[in-house]
């Protein structure tokens, strides 16, 4: 996918000089094989281009980059772990791409006040390792999680399998320290759980996607580590009955019901068949599975795991269950769950959707998806799994079966966003609960926002970056 | 305590007509003596005048107030229950009163979707009682509660004695809706968890104090009502013990540890003394005092609470506790502690800071500041209490026994004030935990904040309120 790809006048020489020298000869990259890595992402769905990548290696050299960046007029485009899914991290008409990753850093841990003051760069996956050293939980968690740093994670408001008791991204973040367009920095990292001295101003730059600043640094909350994990993969009958489970699950566990993932019986046909050693959890098969998972503070989740799914079944509400016998077991539920989406390769295109609507919504939402992008595409075969207990649905869409023109099925990708999307917004959702707008969803945005909310958004960019350098086409 | 008193004109009578035709004769009120509930506030510290106290009843008639304050440049001083505790409400130069009151819907009640859309006016204890009607919790809670409403609390972002599991005001609204300055309505009503659509707008308003928009309704979180609740009152010797018995509640309860308030020798002294009905739990003194709670999801909270208890007395962290043995003797702990800020008043003036700290500062913050204010006032009399789990103490300082000038303490005021401020600023503290900046801070703010923070601030607030008649001389 090519964005705007509109002629940009090189980069001059003596620029490039400039900024070489705010972050040393090694961390300014010129070589075009070796800035390859940083404007293609994994799926290879955008491909751009850039005569300059930066890797700063302190807030101050990210400051100076800025500040040269304003004075003259030079594009910047912020770059994590590169893993973004909505072409928010590319440079696609050769802007110069600012690499976070040697902001890596633990700058603090503190287990009294629990909390972590982490880098831009860190990979969340290292600050999930510290945290655990410290015997203490940083319970953000996704499938990236292995490259995608806690910047990235934060400027997408990243949400995940854990949002369910922990909340998004945001949620996990008291305070952030960011540079600003012009390069001045704005120091509001904390540690402070009640403060109330003036307006909010970190919450401006979560999610949004780089365009407003750079993130720099975030005091992030810890949590107790659960004492006991147990997890059931459940079969049963309807989005229905699935949405009485999460009822029964919240009041029985509160905040222990730590994920509640809903998965229909095609997306987990899917994985079975084509994910890498994923068997079937349960012995017959199900019109729809929901994969729970208690987190409980005591040493026993699974009373209150065997009461749930007791209770669910003298109600008629499950047909079958399993409680993972061993961490390996609980390990091969979660692989079934993580290979979704690359199990739904091997069946053709597939047009996703990344939507959110209230969670009671959620089964009207899928009955009439499915026979909407039916009656607009005979045959195509909705895939819809993700996040029942925070409404969230990754509603992806497969070619029909036999199907012989897969380019000509995704050439249909806009018309069947609009036929989802209308169905979401008349339920009160989200056209993207997960990943944010970059440039996929860029076009839609006007028309699925409350007028005055973009209107805002205009000023404030207007307000936040004048020049329009900060990854400029991304979100407005 | 007068704010700014310049002469402002009075309002044209045509435009008070103007007014009144929004709203209707009944809710445009001009009396003189009808108008003083609207001007004065509990503690009779600030005093304001208005010349027009407007009612409007729903959402259009707050956004034509708007439309036609700008139109004529008027001031306006939104207000919900007169409440606030820094003079945020007052019409300090006879600003036109925007009460809330009347918008007193809850909208929507979503149990599947574990939401409830409130308007402004409705009273905290109305959203309580809602929510516990539908078997589920809406856990914000504090002493102003009976007459505090929705509106003003996400104004003010109010924290209380839940913030510790439940996290403060913010955290509990997943949208707002809002009245621009210009009359213009921004509908950020929203029920989901997950939304990535642009910039996060509605946080800008929570904690605003009415200066950036008015707060029309909020769509606000529910959570399960938890099963089983358990009160412990707890001696000890020093902050220190506190905090070391802090980690291990967290550790052992996580979440379902929702209260832990830190209460002074002598802040407990003055309650028993002073305070109607109340009487000491513990049979000897102690220096120190923890009054914690536990709500579970499971029908048991006392066994982790005894085991919490068990293993500080073990490693000698806790002198003597006791276990509220009926909801009479629980109701009698939580009087003790709310009785703490009216039994002060027969002791003298107190000086008072709502201050936080980073949680595992607070124990030298109080050495440290005891030793200071006792410095500048000899024979000062420190009564600290307060929310020890979100680092949030209300540091009072009585004037010293047998003092026969209460006046020339309390002109002492801004000289302790500074005492104090220097030590929660070098410790990464804010001067304002949970009551906001409102008049009574207002001048401070500057001076302890990130100079880039009230940068933004400023442009945000000309962005917003390009004539600045919401609220205005409030926070900036």
């Amino acid at each position: 996918m090519n964005i705007n790809q509109s002629a940009t006048s090189p980069l001059a020489p003596e620029l490039i000089e400039q900024f070489r020298k705010i972050v040393g000869d090694r961390h300014a990259i010129t070589d075009a094989a070796d800035i390859e890595a940083y404007v293609t992402e994994e799926r290879n769905l955008f491909h751009g281009r850039s005569p300059l990548v930066l890797r700063p290696g302190s807030t101050a050299e990210v400051s100076a980059i800025c500040k040269l960046a304003s004075e003259h007029k030079i594009a910047l485009v912020p770059q994590g772990g590169n893993t973004g899914l909505v072409g928010g991290q590319t440079p696609h008409n050769g802007e110069v791409v600012v690499s976070l990753r040697r902001l890596d850093k633990i700058r603090e841990v503190d287990t009294a006040s629990n909390t972590m003051t982490c880098e831009a760069g860190v990979v969340l996956q290292i600050a999930q390792q510290k945290a655990a050293e410290v015997d203490r939980l940083f319970p953000l968690s996704l499938g990236a999680e292995g490259s995608c740093t806690i910047g990235g994670n934060l400027s997408t408001n990243a949400g995940g399998t854990a949002a369910l008791a922990y909340g998004v991204a945001r949620e996990m973040a008291l305070g952030l320290e960011v540079v600003l367009a012009d390069g001045r920095v704005l120091n509001a990292l904390s540690k402070l759980k009640k403060d109330n001295t003036g307006y909010n101003l970190h919450n401006l730059f979560i999610g949004a996607e780089g365009t407003l600043g750079i993130i720099t640094a975030a005091t992030l909350k810890l949590f107790p580590k659960p004492h006991a994990v147990e997890t059931a993969f459940v079969g049963l009958k309807s989005p229905a009955a699935a949405l009485k489970l999460l009822t029964i699950a919240q009041g029985e566990a509160a905040n222990a019901l730590t994920s509640f993932e809903l998965l229909s019986e095609l997306a987990v046909d899917f994985s079975i068949r084509h994910g890498i050693d994923v068997r079937d959890p349960l012995e017959a098969k199900h019109p729809w599975y929901v994969l729970m998972e208690l987190s409980a503070s005591s040493d026993d989740a699974r009373t209150p795991l065997e009461t749930i799914l007791e209770r669910a079944m003298e109600a008629e509400i499950v047909d079958d269950a399993v409680i993972a016998a061993s961490l390996a077991q609980r390990a091969a539920f979660w692989k079934l769950r993580d290979e979704m989406s690359a199990a739904q390769k091997p069946e053709g295109g597939s047009i996703k959707h990344d939507i959110s609507v209230p969670v009671a919504a959620v089964p009207a939402f899928i009955a009439e998806a499915d026979a909407a992008v039916v009656k607009l595409i005979p045959g195509a075969r909705p895939v819809p799994f993700g996040h029942l207990g925070d409404g969230n649905l990754h509603y992806n869409v497969s070619e029909p079966a036999g199907c012989n023109n897969t380019a000509d099925y995704l050439a249909r990708w806009h018309e069947m966003n609009a036929v989802v999307f209308e169905i979401v917004l008349r339920m009160g959702g989200s056209i993207s609960a997960e990943h944010g707008i970059g440039v996929l969803k860029r076009d839609e945005l006007p028309d699925v926002k409350d007028k005055t909310a973009i209107e805002l958004m205009r000023q404030l960019k207007a307000m936040l970056d004048p020049l329009g350098i900060m990854n400029p086409g991304k979100v407005l």
